[in-house]
């Protein structure tokens, strides 16, 4: 119950064991398509370049800026969080020159700010996340997605821990380039990070002066790998992806709608719990997030040994808390296949006697 | 039987199917512990910067460029292959200088050449594969890497097909750094990419006058995760890791020189078998690798449909010629859990059908 890898149902695990083929065998080719169509369902897109990073959710931002940012191009990024300061840490370390718009960790990145900063600018790209991981705060996405529209830029967003656990809808919100990862709310194990970019985005890779930094991560040799050609890139991980093939059927059996339903309601009934517990969340109200709770510390409680007797005695992972909120919370998720109500039951009780 | 993924022992697929834990899990970190000291033995070196990267060979590959290459560098590329081509077009995305010292398909990359591409010169890195898996040559490397240290470089050698089918000796050649693949001859799925650095290697990363291009691959951001600190950089591909434990853990079982010897006894008997079948190799007699035999095709037989058969009549997959070699030549590979006499009379008897 920490911030993913999620737990995963047993015939995730079982597929995931199956006997290996080739990266290039008609079984396996057959197996990418209907990933591809798969993930294109849960990621509500048209877009045909729409794949699995071979890598973990890093790798799937790194897959997004290296092929969209050259030397020199300026990107906006919002930060209240780790995962958006990765975010802009990348985009520089690909020759972004960076405006960091900020908001205090917890909180959610506000449209205001964002339209200031976008004010008279024409930057390339615009990223956002989506889910913030490190603090449970989840920033709506369509005003600045539209902002970014409007300013001529590509919009960017991290879906790492939002796909599969509440709504992301791609093709509605007019995201150019977005990534996830396994091991969140789509219940796979860490090791693959979904991506998909529209067409303007394959464009403006497509139309480079320069090189992507990233062999491994060129989107220009990957769609040939991923698309009819089948020309041998690297070496697919071939049991990750069966077992990212059975974990989103299983997705798809469920229905997102129904998934996101189950996320929304055990996050509330862990909310309600934890205040019967004098215990609130540090995220802001009204934006929550379902899937990853961040539980504040009470003054006084030693954090720590909480958590480790989490572990060692009721066998609950529980996160702790990174940057400013390092000792401040714990980060309880509630993801995929861990989005019980039995799993939250487990977790209040388990806490009401580490509190005792 | 193609050039990976190889199979894969039960156990190790039973390794990697056990439930998540978390990646800075007490029980994970153990576990990573083992790895690195396992990882050491394989590649018989004592370098503490030993460990697996989150992407496959190639991300590899790309690892080792990112973190020792900085724009301008000047970097001495071995070619006899696919890989040595890829690996200078991944060092020149890194921003070096690359000079090409080429030798045909086929043949392995002579002392000499390489020489004579080193007089007058001092550069940064001499990059060399190991094992050419799209030719089946073996090329010798001490003396190319004592050529390199007297030219004041950082040796780096791709050991992707050559670890655990051949002596791969990091420490005693001299190599600074080094890279392989999980899917070869350790016979764990496709996945991760087992590196090495030497401090030499480190400290050139460690002094960087520009950050690394990949935050992904960043060997300052990793040696924090993997070793005492534990600092979370990415989420670690827990299931690769746990199958990645198991299959090491075979193959210090079995024995590195009773491996090396078992590849190379099933090597020389397929050999054998093709010369009655009245089949050559394509690669450099005295030169062979064990683990991948590139079969020469005569002239007159259709290249593709033997291989389309031996997949749908036999369920032997074999792979295809690249490059120079595309039509002219199948790959057999006998790696690791597929490196048996079984297998030898299986495709020879296949083969035999086939041409008949």
């Amino acid at each position: 119950m920490g911030p993913g890898p999620s737990n995963v149902a047993p015939s995730v695990l079982k597929a995931m064991s199956a006997p290996l083929v080739g990266h290039l065998d008609p079984v396996f080719v057959k197996m990418m398509e209907e990933i591809k169509a798969m993930l294109r369902q849960v990621f509500l897109t048209q877009n045909e370049i729409t794949f699995p990073v071979s890598g973990t959710g890093s790798a799937g931002m790194e897959f997004c800026c290296v092929n969209l940012i050259e030397p020199g191009d300026e990107v906006v990024i919002g930060i209240n969080g780790v995962f958006g300061g990765r975010l802009a840490e990348v985009a520089e370390r690909c020759g972004a020159k960076v405006t960091r718009v900020e908001a205090p960790w917890g909180r959610i990145l506000e449209p205001g700010p964002m339209a200031e900063a976008l004010k008279g600018r024409k930057p390339k790209l615009v990223g956002l996340v989506h889910a913030e991981t490190s603090t449970g705060a989840l920033t709506p996405v369509p005003e600045i997605a539209r902002m970014a529209r409007e300013a001529g830029a590509l919009m960017l967003l991290d879906a790492v821990t939002s796909l599969g656990g509440c709504p992301v809808q791609v093709d509605e919100w007019g995201i150019d380039a977005v990534y996830s990862a396994t091991q969140k709310c789509l219940s796979c194990p860490p090791g693959l990070s979904p991506v998909s970019f529209s067409a303007r985005a394959l464009e403006v890779a497509r139309k480079r002066r320069s090189k992507v930094q990233s062999w491994y991560l060129d989107v220009n040799l990957l769609a040939s790998y991923w698309g009819q050609d089948r020309v041998y890139h690297h070496t697919a991980p071939i049991s990750m992806n069966y077992a990212l093939h059975e974990a989103l059927r299983l997705v798809l059996e469920e229905g997102l709608e129904n998934r996101w339903r189950r996320h929304r309601e055990n996050h509330l009934a862990l909310k309600e719990g934890l205040q019967t517990l004098g215990l609130g969340l540090a995220s802001q109200e009204g934006h929550q997030l379902w899937q990853l709770n961040a539980v504040t510390v009470r003054p006084g409680t030693d954090e720590v040994s909480v958590r480790q007797r989490l572990l060692s005695e009721f066998n609950i992972e529980v996160g702790a808390g990174l940057g400013p909120l390092k000792g401040k919370v714990w980060r309880i998720g509630l993801m995929g296949e861990t989005s019980s109500r039995a799993n939250v039951k487990k977790v209040l009780q388990a806490l009401e006697v580490c509190l005792a």
